[in-house]
């Protein structure tokens, strides 16, 4: 008997779900995409999740849940590469910036801008309130000054080497970017590390998305932007 | 020269405080607590934590944020107890608890219940929302029903071991304790689950909290509650 594909159901737009199919990427595990309308009468996230969200990670025969437990479990069990460094200070600190995206960054950036441009448009729960984007907007631009501070010192974002802190980060701002709301003339050194990462294989599915009605930025998939 | 002294700065009913306060406990580190009222003028919470926000663990002559990745951290580095298990699959089971906890069960519940009930009277941000807190106490019971589907299997709730997740889940649920919103007649597993956990050397300093003007619940510290 063949082991069962991997298959990711996910959104298109979904940092979380970005991030783990940036990390299948690096990791060269092919996987079937599956867009989940888990808002839609008829879904069937809730007996994949309990927690009724996305991505699920169908692997190995076994449904898994929470993008950065998934992540994690990835890097212990693919080894190569290594998206984890080897001491437990420099593993730490991958684990502080991964939380300050998927929680601080995104409660004051990625939900409401994109709940407000995008997710009401997809789910059709009612207009954009533009007091919320602009509150995303105003919060980035700190978010961007910070993740340039680091930057000066380093090559990667958690220190050295390209680790889960770049894919998280990466996927928050990719899906902004698809909107047109990261404003990259604010940093240099943040330009390029994001059009370093960009540039990798494993982008290359993420820049080929498209959702219908939200038409991606010009430059979106442009590599050198 | 000796090693500075580990010092957390906390907030008694913060569950992401508690959860690090539960494992320093286990590990057998001692640490000295300082309150941090981040939200008074005058707080240097900045210069401590460029994410603005609690606990800041000040361990090993550093400062750390973010408790997910300090417990890790820990975990990491004083193995006794050991507090994750072996197997990468045994170890992304806790770590999705972990994030159960600390993303969905708190912007279920935990936030919405203990803003309204505790932080809007500790920070004076004005009166409690009465439907936030209707709507948190609905939904802690499905929260509760899950637990118990768990506890039903298995020892502790990531397996067979106690782990981070059961650290993370009663960081949560004894805050909710202390204003007294768990109706731990539920359920008889999850009771006895706490009953235990509560009962652990590390919870002592967590039981014996007073928060000015917000009394404990009667059988808030109460070990045969």
């Amino acid at each position: 008997m063949n082991t069962p594909a991997t298959r990711l159901y996910h959104l298109a737009l979904s940092p979380y779900c970005r991030k783990v199919r940036l990390v299948l990427g690096e990791k060269k595990i092919e996987v079937e995409l599956v867009e989940e309308r888990f808002w839609e009468a008829g879904s069937e996230i809730a007996r994949r999740n309990p927690a009724g969200r996305v991505p699920v990670l169908r692997h190995e025969g076994r449904l898994m849940a929470e993008s950065q437990a998934i992540v994690e479990y990835l890097d212990e069990t693919v080894p190569n590469p290594p998206l984890m460094p080897t001491t437990a200070l420099e593993r730490y600190e991958v684990r502080r910036l991964c939380a300050w995206f998927d929680d601080k960054f995104n409660a004051e950036v990625t939900r409401p801008v994109m709940t407000e441009r995008v997710w009401k448009k997809v789910m059709k729960t009612g207009y954009p309130d533009s007091r919320e984007i602009k509150s995303g907007l105003k919060a980035i631009k700190d978010h961007m000054d910070y993740l340039a501070s680091l930057l000066e010192g380093r090559k990667w974002l958690a220190g050295n080497q390209l680790t889960l802190a770049d894919f998280t980060a990466a996927a928050h701002l990719s899906c902004l970017d698809y909107i047109s709301d990261v404003d990259w003339d604010r940093s240099g050194v943040l330009r390029d590390w994001y059009a370093t990462i960009k540039s990798r294989p494993c982008f290359r599915a993420v820049l080929a998305d498209q959702v219908p009605g939200i038409p991606p930025a010009p430059h979106y998939a442009v590599l050198d932007f």
